[in-house]
């Protein structure tokens, strides 16, 4: 089966998996926002106080986990606006490459507005 | 062109555009959490002081924008854990269906934690 | 005892908390200002899917003692920095009352930007 | 003048500034939960790429004015629910005492849970 498939697979198994429980009525993009910065933290939690900057010793197992709860408040968002986050991603690629030429950028993480 | 194509088209891309600005010096997995916790952030201002729950008026047109945003970081940490974003979500589905059944969850809220 | 007094024993006493535990060699501001946020996300998750905007049923209890945590790693960085947080907010206010004219800002929840 | 008067009048500053604009219509407690998590992650932000964990380069300014906004929501917040932040965190302290004895925790970070 092909990737295009499978997001939309997962997808629409998102959305039955929601209408089946009538948890549509919870589902405002505001709450949904708020769950998707919620675990956006508990993605960073599992680096606090790390020195070497990589996850905690015994939570290497838990990174993917957490990274596929933000993936799923992501799509939820998404799906609310009928976004498609391929595409959204490819126009933001457009606009980030021009706003960080190659010869200004190389090496440095100053933001664009500081370049 | 097929949606898995899209995906690993995208991914290639942002891996490019990394390597050709030489940023991967900067992009340990911690500063990558920091990075995904505050563009959600800035999902979630979209919604700030609003009462109706929806993106606040006038700022319609960045949810795409910010979505986006929080995706780019989302297949940064990804691509460092080699983790398929659309397995792993899958795989936490598969959790979820169990966590929440339909006869306990149907109409409520709660935590599984509290079910 | 006043409040000065107070807080400035509030103070010392987290400093000799943790000089006690010999934890200053992890409490570098950034991992701080992790922490505050973190914490900052725990009282959020306190409201997570309320449609009334309180805190979740059975949660009240717990309102105080996540400000508590939030107000510690405050703390915690006000002391790294030698902030008193008394006079960086009063400074704050200061600027606060310029930026938001009451004639223009009464009943309108605008950022000052965009006034 | 004493700073449990300073904390008390700042207080009170913050009311009235409210009041004046007739702001508290805005400020159901969610409103102000998600304003202290957006100031946090600002704080958070002024750490973001750095490699030492300091404040970035010519961002050293800005922390006391950031760490002045979390306060001011943290005190809306305090406000709101007629919370004694010093009371709340001596409260906790108490309890970070118990659960973190000095002789299991000296020079580690791991969570009370983990002990």
């Amino acid at each position: 089966m092909d990737s295009n498939d499978r997001l939309i697979i997962l997808s629409e198994r998102i959305k039955t998996f929601c209408s089946e429980r009538e948890w549509s009525q919870f589902h405002d993009p505001k709450n949904l926002a708020i769950s998707l910065q919620l675990e956006a933290s508990e993605v960073l939690e599992l680096f606090q106080w790390t020195k070497d900057n990589q996850v905690k010793s015994g939570k290497e197992a838990s990174i993917s986990e957490e990274v596929a709860d933000v993936f799923y408040w992501l799509l939820m968002l998404a799906n609310h606006y009928n976004i498609d986050l391929v595409e959204a991603l490819n126009s933001k690629m457009d606009i980030n490459e021009i706003k960080y030429p190659v010869n200004k950028s190389k090496g440095v993480s100053t933001k664009y507005t500081d370049l």
